[in-house]
């Protein structure tokens, strides 16, 4: 009994509004217009962004919404002329679009698209409509690709087919986290051998940032995090060193040009914390280091340093998932994974079922978290 | 009769204290030790570097002193164990050295130099004295050139040879100011054809960026100065618009923006403003645009952003004489000078005699200078 064309009414967690807890409960899903895909979703990451969001502290968070963003799952149905995915696809969705026609696409200079971003970011179908109702009203959308619900509908560029041999509870997170780090240090980074690299923040994208300086042979893969339980996370991943800035006399950029004659080829920010963003610059080595921001940093923050920093050399940049423009590299990176070169498993501390989404936001806020997965089944 | 090996009393302009008038007067130039270079000055720029360390500003600043880092001359003689250059060489004095053997000039990605760093800094000579007496007292040397006397003593890897067919009056602005802007826009940020570039402050660097961009063909060269005199100096070098931001009902980010279909491929500041360093970044395009800081800004001041704009893919670079390697790269801007491949003619707005240095600075600060040459002679 096809499904196809018709409205599914099926579970989601709604967020209703700021600071409240998420509710599972019914909503409808709208069947897939033109140019769009509705996505049986199995597994769901949970990851800061939607907590930022749901936190209220986001600016352009707007509510009711359904949150998530680290989807994977199986086409259900496809609207007209979509051509980048079938039925019976195995996918990841993709809230960084790639429609390989914009200016920003066809540059070959970033991994960001515009062709989406207007309505992406009201919570709207590029049509200005949303597919999802409940209690009678209209629900938004989240990042394109609204997750945290057995169904969604997201447009045919904000998602990728990939090798169905991966499990879904596993390139879920490719979704987000681990692309994002392992992207930064690979893709953005470009991290060469024997680089000597710092990673502030040892969480899901710090750890995957350790893995992708590690691949391409860095020298030194220094961790700075305040959380001393994070030392085993990071040398898992295969991190040479771990420091508590906590837990030194001296500030820990003069530790960190210490440990590497002069400073770090790159550091990566992985915390938001604007303070470390700063830190993570001045740990540079003059001439040549850089800086990659790749936490977000809450509304109204700024970054600061003395241009002197920048005129000696170093080099102030960031990038939003990690630089990997999905539907072209995200299919080799599930590939990897089969091949055990990329850690995916490892990442997982917690499951929950979708009717304890909320149990999920607790752990993730709690230290020895590192990705909780929903089964949204 | 030769004045090798002897001290040598000459005219120089001594800052004696800061904010002081240059007292020009005579020196003793002592002979050059092992790997130094005696030089005869025969034509020096004045820079906004030299007035800034003269206010007092500088905190590195120290007195007594001789200023200058723009300089051309004719070698008169050399130290011990001295091949880079050789007596009756045409040389410019080069205030980012260039050894060819530490850490920075061996990793292929800086024109920094590490070997004499810290001396330089200290307004010594590398073994730790000073060749100047004036007052029978030491007067310190500056950026490692002090021009501002009819002779000075370098380090043999802080000067370079160029084409003795040049003009020396023209080859001294090859020392900074020139070479500054120019390698900023065809070194450090490699300016490719079609590229919108904005340039921040229409003074001698500025212009010499506006002269890199348009020999690498770049799309719109527009130039930001509050001076609308400014705007015929600006043409004349290859810009294509002119904006001056004070007559503007919006911010000039959003006219770049506008101007140039969501922002400019590169940006510059040749200004040291920190707000004006601001707008420069947020005036890039998303996704790929770089700012590249030239200006040096007061002790203390700090560039400020919010991350989102590296996020989202914008790059903050900075460079110190625009990344041009002195010993290897000057003889061919030097060329191509001579092919008229480079404007230097062009700048040259003032001339003054030694004797009236303090005019050149009285000069600098008016609108209507664009360089100042003064003969030492």
């Amino acid at each position: 009994m096809s499904t196809e064309g018709k409205i599914i009414t099926c579970k989601a967690a709604i967020a209703w509004g700021p600071g409240e807890e998420l509710s599972v409960e019914d909503v409808e899903v709208l069947p897939p217009r033109a140019h769009e895909v509705r996505i049986k979703i199995y597994y769901t990451g949970v990851c800061h962004t939607d907590a930022y969001t749901l936190s209220g502290k986001d600016p352009e968070g707007a509510f009711p919404v359904i949150l998530g963003h680290e989807g994977a799952g199986i086409v259900e149905s496809v609207g007209e002329n979509v051509t980048s995915v079938k039925v019976g696809d195995h996918v990841v969705a993709l809230y960084t679009p790639e429609c390989r026609e914009c200016k920003f696409c066809m540059s070959g200079k970033t991994n960001l698209c515009g062709k989406i971003r207007a309505t992406q970011g009201q919570g709207l179908m590029p049509d200005g409509t949303t597919r999802f109702r409940a209690r009678g009203k209209d629900i938004l959308h989240f990042m394109g690709t609204s997750t945290f619900s057995q169904y969604t509908v997201v447009a045919d560029i904000s998602v990728v087919a990939v090798n169905a041999k991966a499990p879904m509870d596993r390139t879920c997170l490719l979704g987000c986290g681990i692309t994002t780090g392992y992207g930064a240090a690979t893709i953005t980074a470009k991290v060469q051998s024997g680089d000597n690299v710092a990673i502030f923040g040892a969480g899901c994208v710090g750890l995957s940032v350790i893995q992708g300086a590690a691949q391409k042979k860095a020298g030194k893969i220094i961790v700075v995090d305040v959380n001393d339980s994070k030392e085993e996370w990071a040398r898992k991943f295969g991190a040479t060193d771990f420091v508590n800035p906590t837990k030194l006399s001296r500030p820990i950029t003069d530790e960190l040009i210490a440990m590497t004659d002069g400073g770090c080829e790159y550091t990566f920010d992985c915390t938001g914390n604007v303070q470390v963003m700063r830190a993570a610059l001045e740990s540079c080595h003059k001439g040549w280091g850089e800086c990659i921001i790749i936490g977000v940093a809450a509304a109204g923050q700024e970054i600061s340093t003395r241009p002197f920093q920048l005129v000696t050399g170093r080099v102030w940049r960031g990038c939003a998932f990690g630089g990997v423009k999905g539907r072209t590299q995200l299919p080799d990176l599930v590939e990897d994974y089969l091949q055990n070169k990329i850690k995916v498993d490892e990442f997982i501390t917690h499951r929950f079922p979708l009717a304890e989404i909320n149990s999920a936001f607790t752990a993730m806020k709690s230290g020895d978290c590192i990705r909780a997965v929903v089964d949204t089944e």
